[in-house]
């Protein structure tokens, strides 16, 4: 029987509750909308104690679906002030769906100040005292945890930058070697989890049952031909396994929306450097290694490991997003200066998308060169030794932006735009506009639909709205958004997903039911949303776009407000 | 015929336009917000091109009515992310009236970020350049221009902190000896100015004709009526005159609403050492002034030069709110330290207010020691100097606090409460919490009000709607609050002022048609703020005094969400 983990830090009471008849059929992103609306204050201080971090998997997390199980997070965002999901792979999220955990609440703040770590196993979870691994970075951390409790525990963390509230502070998972590169990345919720005196989540699954299905033979046999249909699809089972995400590079390049020096330019002569085929040919000689599983029983497999020089391993993994704004985004086009700034950022506990546009902006103001990786790496220092300057930049893009003066700030909702120049991929534009989530590309992708022309504007809030009620049900099933490339627009392989979901939870699934998901999770957002006191008129791309022509496109962004107004009605 | 002179900083157009007919009855803070609400979207980043800000006099400047000629000005507010509007005596805001201008509308961005100064004189407006004062502190800036444009100029100018777009940044209006210490000082709005590339507004009224009136006769009639009864009034007679509003600081302290270490007590043991008795004290030895007026005409002379020991002049002029912030409320006991506190905020541009605060919260923070004056200057230093931590101390308590991680920051709406703790005098609370303005006292103080208990929470939303509506009358038509005392439950005294009215503009006045001036303006002023993202949740006090009972009184803040929403409803 599912139950809820409520946690209330100012009394350290650990509480399992019953699983709300309504929650049922929530999970994910749609049941920390839920759990926010009902409970969480819409103004009220991100880091402070009326605020809630959630920690969940989605409704299928724990089943035999391959790609499934991913961790969402959520709470008020530090950085968007409007309410926020981020999600990671690894191992937690499926490890909280053998222990039958529907949620884990944080709630409050703790009255004496001291630090926790909060331990779930089969049993029993229990708050032990944290004094030891405070000011530990997330790679000292999962180390010293695996000496403690064992190396096959999963582990939710957070780094020095979620201890000291920075804005754009990750929550680490660890991934199946132990190493806590996979992030719930976006929006700050690190530091909304530090707020409550929390370091790690540590689960031990040792003992725990599988899940129960309404028919599993159905769901077994529709599953089968599921993944066949991902092996089958040429971005799931060619690019990704073999490129990973950094095959995107020369793809976005090509489509001149790669963001270059500070979202000046969408091509750049410099990103066959940076590129999956490049980092491919790096693995060859150096040991590390394309095609990696970041969560058991993957079948996509587009995590990478990658080592240095001297064939030492360094980071997990380069995703086309940390390129594209550690790389071209600054100028920078050494892979290994890329991912010295990766496993900082992981270290640390910080988004690396946030960290490169914030980077960009400090270049646009001439604190460095563009191009500058010695002088990138030294601002990261700044931020790890905590310099009055250092604070600054943890606050990200927005904000340091502003505090240099910097008028090309490339944010929506203070959140800094990923790896795709709106201006060259105009779906994605309204998705960064519109979102409950600030400027966020996982909010809903409308790369490579054919039939819509990318640099014009007709059709895109029509698409942008049905990517992000797609990515709103994968990110409230726990399903890993690549193997959701196999359904879209194939409606025999949508099908098996149906049939899949019938297989989990009885009933008849047609579309409508399972994108309804994500249409209610949206509507919820969308009120936590407007109680923050968010209007239409937040939802926009950052005003340089709209006057400043793309160099490698000659577009610019000519959506009106009412066009914005027009994506996700409901 | 008035004018509203149209300032469009991107293409240094200075344009003379009609006044339309439905503002003709409107002034001063009520103008702003029809203004703000007609131009200016609420969502708009405050120091960006979309904001505007607007300078202009009340309805009943330029007549005879005395202490009336104070400057409004106002914009979206990079303090408290709303409507603003701060005023100031001084000599500029009748010399508007006298040059007939009705208000300066100043409008997006220079495009060469070129500095510019405004020079109006009878004849024309023009944009000057101002590369010789930008960089100049407020008090040299003075001198210069006077140098260059005379000595009986009227100035307003923003000091290095409207530069730098600090958000506690002040306009400063000179006085009649041309010092720089009158200042529109609350919700940073010098940075608006500054964002505009604004250093300065310079006024000359050789030549300008008086105002008309539709009844001079019966105008003048109810004036010298009306100036007796002030003269008459034990606080517009008596108290200012003598003390100043310093004469606040014992009588404050009595009720124990006095702040305290930051906001920690509200009765003080060192009251006595900066009270308005010790200050008067010092002038009778020092040559220093009591007694001043801050504008021609002024019948009660509630301001006061500063000397220090050899008899220099400091500053001018040391008020309460001064006294109160960054004397108790650091616990700093020295009125010699203040006045050089005061003195360095007029020169750089920034709110006393707001810095006190804000040094209150580096205290908390162990930053420094309560009553370290050296240490306080020195943070002052830092501001000044602009290192990192200094630009930070420039954003205002709140960003303060929240950087140094303190959890009892006592400001509403992002704003430093002035010198009354709400817990020791209860319906200030209610204005602070639910004025348009933030927490704010010149918004409407229920100070001195017998039948309301200032520890209870009965009639006390009552009280402040009054106070409220009372004082956005008094700032539309240009009035100083001081002399209002006089009409305030005088029936008699109100009915001069209805004449005066009636003398000025003509038609029947009763109080529900002046009072409807206020009505209207805060209406206005939520609308704003609606559409900036406010909602009823942002209307409340500082979370630590619903719990933290002020040791003076043994009082909580006791309101509920509902009780607020009571409050000005309309």
């Amino acid at each position: 029987m599912q139950k809820i983990l409520r946690i209330k830090t100012n009394t350290k009471a650990v509480l399992f509750e019953e699983v709300k008849t309504e929650y049922a059929m929530l999970g994910g992103r749609g049941l920390i909308a839920k759990i926010l609306n009902d409970e969480v204050d819409p103004k009220c201080d991100p880091t402070g104690p009326e605020n809630k971090l959630i920690v969940c998997g989605g409704l299928l997390n724990g089943t035999m679906l391959p790609c499934t199980g991913r961790l969402s997070v959520g709470g008020k965002s530090p950085l968007t002030g409007g309410i926020k999901e981020a999600n990671a792979g690894g191992t937690a999220g499926q490890m909280l769906g053998k222990l039958d955990i529907k949620a884990i609440i944080f709630e409050n703040k703790p009255a004496d100040n001291k630090w926790s770590i909060l331990k779930i196993d089969q049993d029993k979870a229990e708050l032990l005292p944290a004094d030891k691994y405070v000011g530990m970075g997330n790679y000292a951390l999962s180390a010293e945890l695996r000496k403690d409790f064992g190396d096959k525990i999963g582990i939710v963390s957070v780094g020095v930058a979620g201890e000291r509230g920075y804005r754009n502070s990750t929550l680490q998972v660890n991934d199946m070697e132990g190493n806590p590169v996979r992030a719930a990345a976006r929006g700050g919720l690190g530091s909304v989890l530090g707020s409550k005196g929390i370091k790690a989540i540590v689960l031990d699954v040792t003992g725990a049952a599988n899940v129960e299905y309404a028919d599993k033979e159905k769901f077994v046999a529709a599953n089968k031909k599921f993944i066949a249909a991902v092996k089958a699809h040429p971005v799931t089972g060619g690019m990704f396994p073999n490129l990973g995400t950094a095959g995107l590079v020369n793809m976005i390049n090509g489509l001149g929306a790669l963001p270059t020096n500070n979202f000046s330019d969408g091509r750049w002569d410099k990103a066959e450097n940076i590129s999956g085929e490049k980092l491919a040919e790096m693995q060859s000689t150096r040991g590390g290694k394309n095609g990696h599983r970041c969560m058991p029983g993957c079948v996509v497999c587009c995590s990478n490991v990658i080592h240095d020089e001297k064939g030492n391993y360094v980071t997990s993994s380069l995703e086309f997003e940390t390129i594209a704004l550690a790389g071209s985004n600054i100028g920078i086009d050494s892979l290994d200066v890329i991912a010295k700034f990766d496993r900082l950022c992981d270290d640390f506990g910080i988004d690396t998308i946030e960290t490169g546009g914030t980077l960009g902006v400090c270049m646009e103001a001439g604190k460095m060169q563009f191009g500058d990786g010695e002088a990138a790496l030294k601002l990261l220092q700044e931020m790890i030794e905590g310099t009055d300057f250092g604070n600054i930049l943890g606050q990200g893009a927005e904000v340091t932006g502003k505090y240099l003066g910097v008028k090309r700030i490339p944010t929506v909702k203070g959140q800094t735009l990923a790896g795709y120049d709106p201006r060259g991929l105009k779906g994605i534009g309204v998705t960064y506009a519109t979102s409950p989530m600030g400027g966020d590309h996982t909010a809903g992708n409308p790369l490579g639909v054919p039939t819509v022309d990318p640099y014009k504007k007709e059709g895109q809030v029509e698409l942008s709205t049905q990517m992000q009620v797609f990515m709103a049900t994968c990110d409230s099933l726990g399903t890993c958004m690549m193997i959701l490339n196999a359904p879209l627009g194939e409606p025999e392989n949508l099908g098996y997903f149906l049939e899949i979901m019938s297989g989990k939870f009885d009933g008849e699934w047609d579309p409508d039911k399972l994108f309804g998901i994500g249409v209610q999770t949206i509507a919820l957002e969308k009120a936590f949303n407007k109680g923050a006191g968010f209007t239409a008129k937040d939802d926009k791309l950052p005003s340089f776009m709209y006057t400043e022509v793309l160099p490698s496109t000659g577009t610019v962004i000519d959506f009106t407000e009412e066009d914005m107004a027009m994506a996700i009605p409901f």
